[in-house]
Protein backbone atom coordinates (compact mmCIF):
# COMPACT_ATOMS: atom_id res chain seq x y z
CA UNK A 1 0.00 0.00 0.00
CA UNK A 2 2.00 3.79 -1.23
CA UNK A 3 -1.17 5.57 0.70
CA UNK A 4 0.91 8.87 -1.15
CA UNK A 5 -0.11 7.62 -4.28
CA UNK A 6 -3.71 6.27 -3.39
CA UNK A 7 -4.87 9.72 -1.56
CA UNK A 8 -2.95 12.11 -4.29
CA UNK A 9 -5.02 9.58 -7.03
CA UNK A 10 -8.15 9.92 -4.82
CA UNK A 11 -7.61 13.66 -5.25
CA UNK A 12 -7.13 13.79 -8.57
CA UNK A 13 -10.17 11.52 -9.53
CA UNK A 14 -12.57 13.66 -6.24
CA UNK A 15 -11.32 16.89 -7.00
CA UNK A 16 -10.60 18.03 -10.63
CA UNK A 17 -13.40 15.56 -11.44
CA UNK A 18 -11.12 14.22 -14.54
CA UNK A 19 -10.64 10.76 -15.57
CA UNK A 20 -7.05 8.98 -15.44
CA UNK A 21 -7.10 7.73 -18.45
CA UNK A 22 -5.66 3.82 -18.14
CA UNK A 23 -4.17 1.72 -15.94
CA UNK A 24 -2.85 4.69 -13.27
CA UNK A 25 0.08 5.79 -15.40
CA UNK A 26 0.65 8.02 -11.70
CA UNK A 27 1.82 5.18 -9.76
CA UNK A 28 5.48 4.79 -12.03
CA UNK A 29 6.13 8.64 -10.68
CA UNK A 30 4.79 9.08 -7.33
CA UNK A 31 6.67 7.21 -4.76
CA UNK A 32 6.05 9.01 -1.49
CA UNK A 33 9.00 9.20 0.54
CA UNK A 34 10.77 5.63 -0.33
CA UNK A 35 13.93 5.88 0.92
CA UNK A 36 15.38 5.21 -2.68
CA UNK A 37 14.85 8.46 -4.89
CA UNK A 38 12.39 7.30 -7.51
CA UNK A 39 13.02 8.81 -11.14
CA UNK A 40 11.48 10.40 -13.97
CA UNK A 41 11.37 7.63 -16.84
CA UNK A 42 13.04 8.71 -20.01
CA UNK A 43 10.85 6.24 -22.03
CA UNK A 44 7.97 8.05 -21.98
CA UNK A 45 7.03 10.04 -25.25
CA UNK A 46 5.78 13.69 -24.92
CA UNK A 47 1.90 14.07 -25.24
CA UNK A 48 0.29 16.45 -27.57
CA UNK A 49 -0.47 19.63 -25.18
CA UNK A 50 -2.36 22.03 -28.06
CA UNK A 51 -5.37 22.07 -26.34
CA UNK A 52 -7.34 25.19 -27.17
CA UNK A 53 -7.26 27.75 -24.45
CA UNK A 54 -11.14 27.60 -23.95
CA UNK A 55 -11.58 24.02 -23.62
CA UNK A 56 -8.09 23.42 -21.38
CA UNK A 57 -8.62 22.00 -18.03
CA UNK A 58 -7.10 24.38 -15.13
CA UNK A 59 -3.49 23.66 -15.00
CA UNK A 60 -2.03 21.11 -12.47
CA UNK A 61 1.10 22.91 -10.33
CA UNK A 62 3.68 21.42 -8.61
CA UNK A 63 5.63 23.37 -6.85
CA UNK A 64 9.27 21.35 -5.37
CA UNK A 65 12.20 19.80 -6.00
CA UNK A 66 13.99 18.63 -8.70
CA UNK A 67 16.97 16.19 -7.58
CA UNK A 68 19.97 14.57 -9.77
CA UNK A 69 20.28 11.19 -8.27
CA UNK A 70 24.08 10.11 -8.31
CA UNK A 71 23.59 6.28 -7.86
CA UNK A 72 27.34 4.68 -7.66
CA UNK A 73 27.26 0.54 -6.72
CA UNK A 74 29.76 -0.41 -3.93
CA UNK A 75 30.91 -3.44 -2.70
CA UNK A 76 30.97 -1.67 1.01
CA UNK A 77 31.31 1.91 1.81
CA UNK A 78 34.46 3.33 2.32
CA UNK A 79 36.58 4.31 5.44
CA UNK A 80 37.65 7.52 6.47
CA UNK A 81 40.75 8.12 4.93
CA UNK A 82 39.81 5.41 2.34
CA UNK A 83 39.33 5.36 -1.73
CA UNK A 84 37.01 2.74 -2.98
CA UNK A 85 36.63 1.88 -6.60
CA UNK A 86 32.39 1.90 -7.64
CA UNK A 87 31.63 -1.27 -10.08
CA UNK A 88 29.31 1.15 -12.04
CA UNK A 89 28.10 4.15 -11.66
CA UNK A 90 24.57 6.51 -13.38
CA UNK A 91 23.24 9.80 -12.41
CA UNK A 92 19.02 10.11 -13.53
CA UNK A 93 17.05 13.21 -12.54
CA UNK A 94 14.40 12.76 -9.97
CA UNK A 95 12.89 14.79 -6.86
CA UNK A 96 9.91 14.27 -5.46
CA UNK A 97 8.91 17.53 -7.18
CA UNK A 98 9.94 16.88 -10.56
CA UNK A 99 8.57 13.23 -10.59
CA UNK A 100 5.43 14.56 -9.14
CA UNK A 101 5.22 17.14 -12.54
CA UNK A 102 6.13 14.00 -15.01
CA UNK A 103 3.17 11.77 -13.49
CA UNK A 104 0.90 15.76 -14.27
CA UNK A 105 2.46 15.80 -17.86
CA UNK A 106 1.93 12.18 -18.57
CA UNK A 107 -1.81 12.35 -17.64
CA UNK A 108 -2.12 14.36 -20.52
CA UNK A 109 -5.00 16.45 -19.28
CA UNK A 110 -3.81 19.68 -19.66
CA UNK A 111 -0.52 21.93 -18.92
CA UNK A 112 1.42 20.86 -15.83
CA UNK A 113 4.10 23.60 -14.50
CA UNK A 114 6.74 22.74 -11.93
CA UNK A 115 7.72 25.54 -10.02
CA UNK A 116 11.06 24.39 -9.26
CA UNK A 117 14.97 26.02 -8.96
CA UNK A 118 17.71 24.26 -9.93
CA UNK A 119 21.49 25.33 -10.41
CA UNK A 120 22.90 26.99 -13.68
CA UNK A 121 25.56 23.69 -13.59
CA UNK A 122 25.56 20.22 -15.58
CA UNK A 123 22.84 18.81 -13.01
CA UNK A 124 20.69 21.90 -13.97
CA UNK A 125 20.92 20.44 -17.62
CA UNK A 126 20.19 16.99 -16.93
CA UNK A 127 17.14 18.40 -14.87
CA UNK A 128 15.69 20.40 -17.52
CA UNK A 129 16.71 17.85 -20.20
CA UNK A 130 15.03 14.69 -18.44
CA UNK A 131 11.98 16.72 -17.77
CA UNK A 132 11.44 18.13 -21.24
CA UNK A 133 11.77 14.56 -22.64
CA UNK A 134 9.49 12.99 -19.88
CA UNK A 135 6.88 15.18 -21.91
CA UNK A 136 3.91 17.41 -21.22
CA UNK A 137 5.69 19.20 -18.21
CA UNK A 138 6.21 23.04 -18.74
CA UNK A 139 9.20 24.27 -17.62
CA UNK A 140 8.95 27.93 -17.58
CA UNK A 141 8.89 28.20 -13.93
CA UNK A 142 12.00 26.17 -13.44
CA UNK A 143 13.96 28.56 -13.29
CA UNK A 144 18.23 28.91 -12.31
CA UNK A 145 19.44 29.95 -9.29
CA UNK A 146 22.95 31.59 -9.24
CA UNK A 147 24.97 30.59 -6.97
CA UNK A 148 23.69 27.49 -5.67
CA UNK A 149 24.45 24.11 -7.43
CA UNK A 150 21.45 21.99 -8.51
CA UNK A 151 19.98 19.70 -5.92
CA UNK A 152 21.71 16.22 -5.85
CA UNK A 153 21.27 12.83 -3.53
CA UNK A 154 24.77 10.61 -4.01
CA UNK A 155 22.81 6.89 -3.48
CA UNK A 156 25.37 4.57 -2.57
CA UNK A 157 23.98 0.89 -3.89
CA UNK A 158 25.55 -2.06 -1.74
CA UNK A 159 25.20 -5.71 -3.10
CA UNK A 160 22.67 -6.56 -0.43
CA UNK A 161 20.22 -4.55 -1.16
CA UNK A 162 21.33 -1.97 1.72
CA UNK A 163 21.56 1.92 0.31
CA UNK A 164 23.28 4.55 2.04
CA UNK A 165 22.42 8.20 0.72
CA UNK A 166 23.93 12.04 0.99
CA UNK A 167 21.38 14.64 0.06
CA UNK A 168 22.21 17.92 -0.90
CA UNK A 169 19.68 20.60 -0.83
CA UNK A 170 21.20 22.96 -3.05
CA UNK A 171 19.01 24.95 -4.84
CA UNK A 172 16.10 23.22 -4.08
CA UNK A 173 16.34 24.80 -0.36
CA UNK A 174 18.87 27.93 -1.51
CA UNK A 175 17.13 28.49 -4.99
CA UNK A 176 14.21 30.72 -3.56
CA UNK A 177 13.65 34.54 -3.70
CA UNK A 178 12.34 35.46 0.01
CA UNK A 179 9.00 36.06 -1.56
CA UNK A 180 8.19 33.72 -3.96
CA UNK A 181 8.04 35.55 -7.36
CA UNK A 182 4.29 37.07 -7.81
CA UNK A 183 5.13 35.11 -11.44
CA UNK A 184 4.73 32.10 -9.96
CA UNK A 185 1.82 33.24 -7.04
CA UNK A 186 -0.21 34.03 -10.35
CA UNK A 187 -0.03 30.69 -11.93
CA UNK A 188 -0.70 28.82 -8.73
CA UNK A 189 -4.01 31.21 -8.22
CA UNK A 190 -5.12 29.59 -12.04
CA UNK A 191 -4.42 26.62 -11.11
CA UNK A 192 -6.81 23.18 -10.77
CA UNK A 193 -4.57 21.92 -7.66
CA UNK A 194 -1.59 22.83 -6.25
CA UNK A 195 0.83 19.53 -5.41
CA UNK A 196 3.63 19.93 -2.95
CA UNK A 197 6.21 18.11 -1.36
CA UNK A 198 8.86 18.67 1.56
CA UNK A 199 12.05 18.95 0.05
CA UNK A 200 11.72 22.68 -0.73
CA UNK A 201 11.78 25.07 2.11
CA UNK A 202 8.21 25.04 4.59
CA UNK A 203 8.25 28.66 4.29
CA UNK A 204 8.14 28.84 0.69
CA UNK A 205 5.38 25.71 0.65
CA UNK A 206 3.55 28.16 2.79
CA UNK A 207 3.08 31.01 0.74
CA UNK A 208 2.45 29.45 -2.43
CA UNK A 209 -0.37 27.43 -0.29
CA UNK A 210 -1.72 30.66 0.85
CA UNK A 211 -1.77 32.08 -2.61
CA UNK A 212 -3.93 28.50 -3.69
CA UNK A 213 -6.17 28.91 -0.52
CA UNK A 214 -7.07 32.34 -1.26
CA UNK A 215 -8.17 31.56 -4.97
CA UNK A 216 -9.59 28.36 -3.87
CA UNK A 217 -7.41 25.90 -5.50
CA UNK A 218 -6.76 22.22 -3.91
CA UNK A 219 -3.25 22.06 -1.99
CA UNK A 220 -2.05 18.38 -1.70
CA UNK A 221 0.67 17.89 0.91
CA UNK A 222 3.01 14.34 0.43
CA UNK A 223 4.82 14.08 3.73
CA UNK A 224 7.79 13.02 2.17
CA UNK A 225 11.30 14.47 2.56
CA UNK A 226 12.18 16.40 5.18
CA UNK A 227 12.00 14.26 8.44
CA UNK A 228 10.81 17.09 10.88
CA UNK A 229 7.39 17.91 11.87
CA UNK A 230 4.99 19.78 9.60
CA UNK A 231 4.33 23.16 10.69
CA UNK A 232 0.96 23.73 11.33
CA UNK A 233 0.82 26.96 9.57
CA UNK A 234 1.32 24.86 6.46
CA UNK A 235 -1.36 21.79 7.46
CA UNK A 236 -4.21 24.32 8.11
CA UNK A 237 -3.54 25.31 4.47
CA UNK A 238 -3.54 21.29 2.77
CA UNK A 239 -6.71 20.09 1.64
CA UNK A 240 -5.29 16.80 1.26
CA UNK A 241 -2.20 15.54 3.16
CA UNK A 242 -0.71 12.31 2.02
CA UNK A 243 1.83 10.76 4.01
CA UNK A 244 3.41 7.13 3.01
CA UNK A 245 2.80 4.11 5.52
CA UNK A 246 6.68 4.76 7.24
CA UNK A 247 5.46 8.77 7.15
CA UNK A 248 2.27 7.92 8.83
CA UNK A 249 4.07 5.96 11.60
CA UNK A 250 6.70 8.80 11.98
CA UNK A 251 3.51 11.30 12.33
CA UNK A 252 1.16 8.97 14.16
CA UNK A 253 3.53 6.87 16.85
CA UNK A 254 1.21 4.13 15.64
CA UNK A 255 2.09 0.67 13.80
CA UNK A 256 0.85 0.88 9.89
CA UNK A 257 1.86 -2.82 9.05
CA UNK A 258 -1.66 -4.11 8.34
CA UNK A 259 -4.64 -2.66 6.69
CA UNK A 260 -6.27 -1.94 9.84
CA UNK A 261 -3.47 -0.50 11.61
CA UNK A 262 -3.35 2.15 8.69
CA UNK A 263 -6.94 2.75 8.90
CA UNK A 264 -6.76 3.36 12.20
CA UNK A 265 -3.38 5.42 11.85
CA UNK A 266 -5.29 7.60 9.47
CA UNK A 267 -8.03 8.31 11.29
CA UNK A 268 -5.56 9.26 13.98
CA UNK A 269 -3.73 11.76 11.85
CA UNK A 270 -6.71 13.23 10.84
CA UNK A 271 -7.49 14.85 14.08
CA UNK A 272 -4.31 15.90 14.82
CA UNK A 273 -5.14 19.32 12.83
CA UNK B 1 58.44 18.02 -3.43
CA UNK B 2 55.87 16.99 -5.58
CA UNK B 3 58.09 15.04 -7.62
CA UNK B 4 55.94 14.16 -10.26
CA UNK B 5 55.65 17.66 -11.19
CA UNK B 6 59.25 18.67 -10.93
CA UNK B 7 59.99 15.50 -13.30
CA UNK B 8 57.54 16.77 -15.72
CA UNK B 9 58.76 19.79 -15.64
CA UNK B 10 62.50 18.93 -16.24
CA UNK B 11 61.01 16.47 -18.72
CA UNK B 12 59.49 19.68 -20.67
CA UNK B 13 62.54 21.49 -20.16
CA UNK B 14 65.12 19.16 -21.67
CA UNK B 15 63.32 17.12 -24.34
CA UNK B 16 61.59 19.60 -26.06
CA UNK B 17 63.79 22.47 -25.08
CA UNK B 18 60.98 24.63 -24.72
CA UNK B 19 61.39 27.87 -22.47
CA UNK B 20 58.95 27.87 -19.92
CA UNK B 21 57.02 31.24 -19.56
CA UNK B 22 56.93 32.40 -15.92
CA UNK B 23 56.56 30.95 -12.30
CA UNK B 24 55.78 27.20 -13.21
CA UNK B 25 52.25 27.22 -14.07
CA UNK B 26 52.37 23.64 -14.22
CA UNK B 27 52.06 23.42 -10.56
CA UNK B 28 48.77 24.62 -10.24
CA UNK B 29 47.50 21.81 -11.96
CA UNK B 30 49.97 18.90 -12.32
CA UNK B 31 49.13 17.05 -8.35
CA UNK B 32 50.17 13.59 -9.10
CA UNK B 33 47.81 11.43 -7.36
CA UNK B 34 47.31 13.49 -4.22
CA UNK B 35 43.72 11.67 -2.49
CA UNK B 36 42.45 14.62 -3.06
CA UNK B 37 41.51 15.00 -6.43
CA UNK B 38 42.54 18.77 -8.31
CA UNK B 39 40.83 20.37 -10.34
CA UNK B 40 40.76 22.52 -13.83
CA UNK B 41 40.86 25.77 -12.51
CA UNK B 42 37.95 28.05 -14.32
CA UNK B 43 39.32 31.28 -14.12
CA UNK B 44 41.97 30.68 -16.89
CA UNK B 45 41.97 32.66 -20.17
CA UNK B 46 42.04 31.14 -23.27
CA UNK B 47 45.54 31.92 -24.69
CA UNK B 48 46.39 32.50 -27.91
CA UNK B 49 47.28 29.53 -30.41
CA UNK B 50 47.66 31.49 -33.91
CA UNK B 51 50.79 30.25 -34.30
CA UNK B 52 51.82 29.75 -38.09
CA UNK B 53 52.02 25.92 -38.85
CA UNK B 54 55.26 26.63 -40.20
CA UNK B 55 57.13 27.53 -36.90
CA UNK B 56 54.06 26.11 -34.62
CA UNK B 57 56.45 23.67 -32.07
CA UNK B 58 54.87 20.06 -31.76
CA UNK B 59 51.79 19.65 -30.03
CA UNK B 60 51.61 17.98 -26.25
CA UNK B 61 49.44 15.18 -26.46
CA UNK B 62 47.92 13.92 -23.45
CA UNK B 63 46.30 10.38 -23.32
CA UNK B 64 43.98 9.70 -20.31
CA UNK B 65 41.55 10.45 -18.01
CA UNK B 66 38.51 13.87 -17.10
CA UNK B 67 36.52 13.19 -14.50
CA UNK B 68 33.97 14.83 -12.67
CA UNK B 69 34.66 15.47 -8.79
CA UNK B 70 31.02 15.78 -7.00
CA UNK B 71 32.00 16.99 -3.48
CA UNK B 72 29.69 17.20 -0.77
CA UNK B 73 30.51 18.08 2.67
CA UNK B 74 28.99 16.10 6.14
CA UNK B 75 29.61 15.74 9.09
CA UNK B 76 30.04 12.18 8.97
CA UNK B 77 29.94 9.30 6.39
CA UNK B 78 26.25 7.69 6.81
CA UNK B 79 25.66 4.20 7.78
CA UNK B 80 24.11 1.89 6.20
CA UNK B 81 20.62 2.45 5.48
CA UNK B 82 20.78 5.86 6.84
CA UNK B 83 20.52 9.48 4.91
CA UNK B 84 22.48 12.33 5.93
CA UNK B 85 22.42 15.66 4.92
CA UNK B 86 25.02 17.52 3.08
CA UNK B 87 25.66 20.89 4.45
CA UNK B 88 27.29 22.20 0.81
CA UNK B 89 28.16 19.89 -2.55
CA UNK B 90 29.35 20.89 -5.86
CA UNK B 91 30.82 19.53 -8.90
CA UNK B 92 34.17 20.42 -10.46
CA UNK B 93 36.07 19.05 -13.63
CA UNK B 94 38.93 17.35 -12.75
CA UNK B 95 41.04 13.84 -13.35
CA UNK B 96 44.79 13.69 -14.07
CA UNK B 97 44.26 13.71 -17.86
CA UNK B 98 41.95 17.13 -18.14
CA UNK B 99 44.66 18.09 -16.00
CA UNK B 100 48.04 17.50 -17.12
CA UNK B 101 45.96 19.14 -21.03
CA UNK B 102 44.35 22.16 -18.70
CA UNK B 103 48.57 22.44 -17.94
CA UNK B 104 49.72 22.37 -21.28
CA UNK B 105 46.97 24.43 -22.61
CA UNK B 106 48.40 26.96 -20.20
CA UNK B 107 52.09 26.45 -21.22
CA UNK B 108 50.90 28.65 -24.20
CA UNK B 109 53.81 26.95 -26.85
CA UNK B 110 52.01 25.24 -29.12
CA UNK B 111 48.52 23.17 -29.24
CA UNK B 112 47.72 20.39 -26.53
CA UNK B 113 45.80 18.30 -27.21
CA UNK B 114 43.62 15.54 -24.80
CA UNK B 115 42.94 12.22 -25.75
CA UNK B 116 40.60 10.99 -23.47
CA UNK B 117 36.70 9.50 -23.40
CA UNK B 118 33.72 11.04 -21.67
CA UNK B 119 29.93 9.67 -21.94
CA UNK B 120 27.00 11.04 -23.34
CA UNK B 121 25.71 12.84 -20.42
CA UNK B 122 25.58 15.99 -18.39
CA UNK B 123 29.34 15.44 -16.30
CA UNK B 124 30.58 14.75 -20.18
CA UNK B 125 29.44 18.57 -20.78
CA UNK B 126 30.90 19.55 -17.63
CA UNK B 127 33.92 18.46 -18.78
CA UNK B 128 33.99 19.46 -22.09
CA UNK B 129 32.86 22.78 -21.11
CA UNK B 130 35.87 23.28 -18.70
CA UNK B 131 38.29 22.17 -21.00
CA UNK B 132 36.95 24.67 -23.43
CA UNK B 133 37.14 27.40 -20.53
CA UNK B 134 40.76 26.35 -19.38
CA UNK B 135 41.94 28.02 -22.93
CA UNK B 136 44.99 26.22 -25.77
CA UNK B 137 43.39 22.57 -25.00
CA UNK B 138 42.10 20.95 -28.18
CA UNK B 139 39.22 18.84 -27.68
CA UNK B 140 38.78 17.25 -31.30
CA UNK B 141 39.96 13.88 -29.59
CA UNK B 142 37.93 13.96 -26.72
CA UNK B 143 35.15 11.54 -28.05
CA UNK B 144 31.91 10.70 -26.31
CA UNK B 145 31.48 6.63 -25.56
CA UNK B 146 28.31 5.37 -25.53
CA UNK B 147 26.62 3.17 -22.96
CA UNK B 148 29.04 4.46 -20.22
CA UNK B 149 29.07 7.10 -17.82
CA UNK B 150 31.79 9.89 -17.45
CA UNK B 151 34.33 9.23 -15.23
CA UNK B 152 33.18 10.77 -11.76
CA UNK B 153 34.34 10.38 -8.22
CA UNK B 154 32.28 11.35 -5.14
CA UNK B 155 34.67 12.59 -2.58
CA UNK B 156 32.84 13.51 0.71
CA UNK B 157 34.46 15.87 2.80
CA UNK B 158 34.29 16.17 6.75
CA UNK B 159 34.99 18.87 9.33
CA UNK B 160 38.46 17.14 10.09
CA UNK B 161 39.62 17.56 7.03
CA UNK B 162 39.52 13.72 6.33
CA UNK B 163 37.79 12.46 3.54
CA UNK B 164 36.84 9.46 1.55
CA UNK B 165 36.36 8.87 -2.01
CA UNK B 166 34.38 6.99 -4.23
CA UNK B 167 35.45 6.49 -7.92
CA UNK B 168 33.28 5.63 -10.99
CA UNK B 169 35.92 4.71 -13.65
CA UNK B 170 32.77 4.81 -16.35
CA UNK B 171 34.41 6.08 -19.86
CA UNK B 172 37.87 6.04 -18.18
CA UNK B 173 37.88 2.45 -18.48
CA UNK B 174 35.46 1.29 -20.42
CA UNK B 175 34.85 3.67 -23.14
CA UNK B 176 38.08 2.90 -25.05
CA UNK B 177 37.87 0.48 -28.69
CA UNK B 178 39.75 -2.79 -28.26
CA UNK B 179 42.21 -0.78 -31.15
CA UNK B 180 42.71 2.69 -30.59
CA UNK B 181 41.57 4.97 -32.74
CA UNK B 182 44.38 5.04 -35.73
CA UNK B 183 43.96 8.88 -36.05
CA UNK B 184 44.87 9.26 -32.21
CA UNK B 185 47.41 6.75 -32.90
CA UNK B 186 48.46 9.49 -35.84
CA UNK B 187 48.05 12.50 -33.54
CA UNK B 188 50.87 11.01 -31.40
CA UNK B 189 53.41 10.25 -33.88
CA UNK B 190 53.43 13.84 -34.16
CA UNK B 191 53.57 14.84 -30.59
CA UNK B 192 56.35 17.00 -29.04
CA UNK B 193 55.59 14.84 -26.40
CA UNK B 194 52.79 12.45 -25.16
CA UNK B 195 51.90 12.45 -21.27
CA UNK B 196 49.98 9.56 -19.58
CA UNK B 197 49.12 8.32 -15.87
CA UNK B 198 47.36 5.58 -14.90
CA UNK B 199 43.51 6.44 -14.92
CA UNK B 200 42.58 4.41 -17.97
CA UNK B 201 43.53 0.94 -19.08
CA UNK B 202 47.09 0.08 -18.78
CA UNK B 203 46.66 -1.30 -22.16
CA UNK B 204 45.59 1.90 -24.08
CA UNK B 205 48.91 3.53 -22.39
CA UNK B 206 50.56 0.48 -23.48
CA UNK B 207 48.73 1.02 -27.43
CA UNK B 208 49.78 5.11 -27.74
CA UNK B 209 53.10 4.95 -26.09
CA UNK B 210 53.97 2.13 -28.72
CA UNK B 211 53.12 4.74 -31.29
CA UNK B 212 54.76 7.42 -29.70
CA UNK B 213 58.27 5.07 -29.40
CA UNK B 214 58.21 3.98 -33.02
CA UNK B 215 57.82 7.65 -34.02
CA UNK B 216 60.77 8.73 -31.71
CA UNK B 217 58.21 10.77 -29.26
CA UNK B 218 58.97 11.42 -25.69
CA UNK B 219 56.66 9.23 -23.32
CA UNK B 220 56.13 10.28 -19.70
CA UNK B 221 54.17 8.19 -17.22
CA UNK B 222 52.98 9.87 -14.21
CA UNK B 223 52.68 7.54 -11.54
CA UNK B 224 49.51 8.61 -10.05
CA UNK B 225 46.07 6.84 -10.70
CA UNK B 226 45.47 3.19 -9.95
CA UNK B 227 47.03 1.14 -7.39
CA UNK B 228 48.53 -1.83 -8.95
CA UNK B 229 51.73 -2.31 -10.47
CA UNK B 230 53.23 -1.12 -13.84
CA UNK B 231 53.19 -3.95 -16.32
CA UNK B 232 56.94 -3.97 -17.42
CA UNK B 233 55.56 -3.73 -21.30
CA UNK B 234 54.63 -0.46 -20.59
CA UNK B 235 57.52 0.75 -18.51
CA UNK B 236 60.02 -0.22 -21.01
CA UNK B 237 58.30 2.26 -23.17
CA UNK B 238 58.21 5.47 -20.56
CA UNK B 239 61.35 7.88 -20.87
CA UNK B 240 60.52 9.42 -17.60
CA UNK B 241 58.81 7.80 -14.93
CA UNK B 242 57.02 10.35 -12.53
CA UNK B 243 55.40 9.45 -9.32
CA UNK B 244 55.01 11.72 -5.89
CA UNK B 245 56.51 10.43 -2.67
CA UNK B 246 53.74 7.91 -1.86
CA UNK B 247 53.58 6.28 -5.45
CA UNK B 248 57.62 6.15 -4.90
CA UNK B 249 57.09 4.99 -1.79
CA UNK B 250 54.90 2.28 -2.49
CA UNK B 251 56.93 1.39 -5.74
CA UNK B 252 60.02 0.79 -3.96
CA UNK B 253 58.98 -0.09 -0.33
CA UNK B 254 61.33 2.34 1.04
CA UNK B 255 60.67 5.83 3.15
CA UNK B 256 60.23 9.05 1.39
CA UNK B 257 59.57 11.25 4.08
CA UNK B 258 62.96 13.35 3.28
CA UNK B 259 64.38 14.60 0.59
CA UNK B 260 67.51 12.28 0.91
CA UNK B 261 65.21 9.12 1.48
CA UNK B 262 63.78 10.21 -2.02
CA UNK B 263 66.81 10.86 -3.76
CA UNK B 264 67.73 6.56 -2.56
CA UNK B 265 64.40 5.31 -3.37
CA UNK B 266 64.55 7.34 -6.78
CA UNK B 267 67.96 5.68 -7.18
CA UNK B 268 66.46 2.00 -6.12
CA UNK B 269 63.51 3.00 -8.65
CA UNK B 270 65.25 3.57 -11.66
CA UNK B 271 67.03 0.18 -11.13
CA UNK B 272 63.84 -1.64 -11.49
CA UNK B 273 63.31 -1.17 -15.16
Amino acid sequence: VDSAVFSTHMALEARLRLPLAGPTPATAFLSGSNPKPCHISFSLKPTSTSLSAANAPPPIVVVGSANADIYVEVDRLPLVGETVAASAGHSLAGGKGANQAACGGRLALGPTYLVARVGDDANGRLLEGALADAGGVRLDRVARAPGAPSGHAVVMLMPDGQNSIIIVGGANMEGWAPEVDPEDLDLIRQAGVLLLQREIPDWVNIQVAQAAKGAGVPVILDAGGMDAPVPRELLELVDIFSPNETELARLTGMPTETFEQISQAAGACHKMV
